[in-house]
């Protein structure tokens, strides 16, 4: 017997552009590849696309920079207007050089520029903020996808994020519908009866990077992905499932850094 | 047209014992699940078999810990003899604390107790080491797998890590042979012509956590995988591949930390 999981590239979804039916692209791709959706498979979706049918673009050009965005630009280089697009996604900067503008974004996601970013973006000026609530992002492209493809699905919309000490980014779940993100394995036993270190395994984000494999280009060659056979999948009709991965400040091994 | 990559599980992998011929044992384990490996899979093995079948195994009862070890110990709450264990593949101790004992590995990378490890290992007081040395480990299963099946292979060996800021472990590349680890995007357009963002992939560790996918059992209950079908897998002959995913301390966003 064999554990085997798929994972389906959706190629010519096309340019995304403010306002478009994210989900009606997206089931007519699969059909266009001859592509059937099934029950238990996950859907997974670059954020950059979520974010230009949600019309999540803005050019620096509108933006009146304030004096805190002033400073910072000084200080890491960067268009005073882009900082201040940064700082309106932000709680909190962790770090702030040239190389690496590090923020813990409102919604409490750790990244570079609080996801604001340039690639793959129409318009010198102009820029892609994260979806307003990825989690809410995810579900409502959620019930569409199951209402056109009458399966039972989940959904996770990806970013990219770089790890500390490793070279090359990889891909992490910012929202996430339908499926319990994490795998718990405490108080498991081993092959010989003592406890697991291997606690929690991070399901969807280990589904983001295997995403990734069939995607290209900056994730947006292709992307979209369907990941199909998972055996430890569990459904979850909760709210907020990104929230799960989030790791407290006191709990987290690089505390003292972020 | 749709791109596909597979991750085929292999079950019935067994206990693994010091000396077991482990490329046999893959080998005839699929056949066992009538898997046939094909040019470019990438055969992806959890450290932990790679460790038993070399004998990396250790009883703490033998060991003798040191000053530094004691002094460790009473500050992290570890047995002394498994804190000596841990500080002789350590060159430098990142974090001593009751929650975690992140070091620097004498051969580079970073990770929670040197690698030491006592889970789906046998015997009470027994620990399993990392390979002396996974690229290594992963060249020669990767000859006498080629040997086996007269096919061109990739070998990924992979062991846990903790990311900062999220909940959950994934799995990453520690051992390569056969394959670049990295996908460089860099000075490639996006699909308006600017610049990407995203310069490079860490290819091998998305491999890594996209073969947990059909794992379990803390990675043990089945402990090897073929990955299938990646489209941008790359040949390479080179030695310590693995090493091309250490990030220097200068270059990395996190590097005041580690």
């Amino acid at each position: 017997m064999t554990a085997a999981v798929s994972i389906i590239g959706l190629e010519s979804i096309g340019l995304i552009k403010p306002g478009d039916d994210l989900s009606k692209i997206i089931f007519e791709s699969a059909a266009f590849n001859n592509v059937q959706f099934a029950d238990d498979d996950v859907v997974v979706i670059s954020q950059k696309i979520v974010s230009k049918a949600e019309g999540q673009l803005v050019s620096i050009e509108e933006i009146k920079p304030g004096g805190r965005a002033k400073e910072y630009s000084k200080k890491i280089g960067k268009d005073p207007r882009l900082v201040e697009l940064i700082l309106r996604d932000t709680s909190r900067v962790i770090r702030a050089e040239k190389r690496a503008f590090l923020v813990k974004r409102k919604d409490g996601l750790v990244c570079l520029n609080a996801g604001v970013d340039k690639s793959n973006v129409e318009g010198k000026k102009t820029y892609a903020l994260l979806p307003k609530n990825s989690d809410h992002s995810a579900q409502t492209l959620r019930s569409s996808l199951q209402r056109l493809t009458g399966k039972k699905l989940a959904v996770i919309i990806t970013d990219t994020y770089s790890r500390p000490s490793r070279v090359g980014q990889a891909e992490f779940a910012i929202g996430i519908a339908g499926m319990q993100p994490i795998v718990d394995y405490r108080g498991k036993a081993d092959l010989f009866g003592y406890e697991l270190r291997y606690k929690y395994v991070g399901l969807a984000d280990e589904v983001a990077a295997a995403a990734e494999l069939v995607k290209g280009q900056g994730t947006e060659g292709i992307p979209v992905a369907i990941v199909r056979g998972l055996p430890r999948l569990k459904k979850s009709e909760s709210r907020n499932l990104s929230k799960k991965l989030l790791l407290g400040q006191q709990k987290d091994l690089f505390g003292r850094l972020l």
